[in-house]
């Protein structure tokens, strides 16, 4: 069956709390599809487009109460518009799989949930930027929250400014994005972040494998 | 009669084109207010608090195609959050009078209208961000394209990227606020800002006398 949508790419983004190996699980995925024989694009919000990324930076450093929850919003949409219109829609249109480390939901969880702006207000701003660009797949890496801090306080790159906001937060937004995944059941699958590397990439694997019958 | 309202401040924002002389125009009107016996905050937009000031800094540098419209409208609505939660509101309650270099019409004319973006985009972002803080007087500055740019290109302080995008991308602007005066005749009065310094004041006083009661 051919159809228009298959001329297209595939959006699949990773989603998840701080150090649930989305990173690495995107560069096993991608090397994956591409022995499949698709173009990948591996990107990441917040950035993934030269002006997303300078919009970043104002995002990922200093402190947790450096901006009100609806700057911040504003912020991470203002770069998605960016990532959006000059990355990730050419890349699909181009028949590009385009893998992305973050994306819509994580307003949702982070600033619509654990900081607590609303999910309306995430939903409408939604509308107004990725409007039908929302992803094919969303796998969401799920690990107890003491587990994913410590492999990212580990890493030690300087844009912790999300790591420290504090346990109760990071607790809030895993159930935010498990809450998530139950609401949307025919484009998330949750993922057990615990095991092994290898483990988590199988897993990952599958749900692609059939979520686009490959 | 005592209301409410009457205990805050009063809300007055600026608007025009390059180079129309509305920061001229606030200080002047501000030492005039601060002679009767108000206290004033002279602010400006993009800006006007740490945070949006250096959400400035990305807006008006760089080339005129530096940014998408999208990203650039939730960019100046960014900015905006963050001087009307910290600035603005703050000293409207403690009985401030605030005079704003741009505000929301500067959004609605550059980015909603002259860049294509469409009114409805704009209302809902203002609805969302703005909410009630509306101005409760808007003078517009309205003089001759060819004029305006001309006087902001003699400060030739490096802020260009707005001023480079071309004459009939100005008309359109000038156009606009027009409109939006016409639309707002309660909230907005044009004042002719080809006299000389000494008359633009006299006729933003006047304005800013009758809507007061001053």
């Amino acid at each position: 069956m051919t159809s228009a949508r298959s001329q297209t790419g595939r959006f699949i983004t990773f989603e998840g709390g701080e150090g649930a190996g989305k990173s690495t699980q995107i560069r096993l995925l991608g090397n994956a599809l591409e022995k499949s024989g698709h173009t990948v694009l591996q990107t990441r919000e917040p950035g993934g487009s030269p002006g997303a990324e300078e919009i970043r930076s104002l995002l990922v450093t200093g402190d947790g109460d450096r901006w009100t929850g609806m700057t911040e919003v504003l912020l991470h949409f203002a770069a998605r518009a960016d990532h959006l219109e000059r990355v990730v829609r050419p890349a699909l249109k181009a028949g590009t799989w385009v893998l992305c480390d973050r994306f819509v939901d994580s307003s949702m969880a982070y600033q619509g949930i654990a900081q607590a702006l609303g999910k309306d207000v995430i939903g409408e701003l939604a509308d107004l930027v990725v409007g039908t660009t929302m992803p094919d797949l969303t796998l969401i890496l799920d690990l107890p929250v003491a587990d994913g801090l410590a492999r990212a306080g580990a890493r030690g790159e300087g844009e912790d400014r999300y790591e420290k906001m504090g346990h109760a937060f990071h607790e809030t937004l895993r159930q935010a994005f498990l809450d998530i995944a139950t609401d949307a059941p025919e484009r998330c699958k949750v993922i057990d972040a615990t095991q092994q590397i290898d483990g988590v990439h199988r897993a990952v694997w599958d749900a692609t494998a059939a979520r686009f019958g490959l």
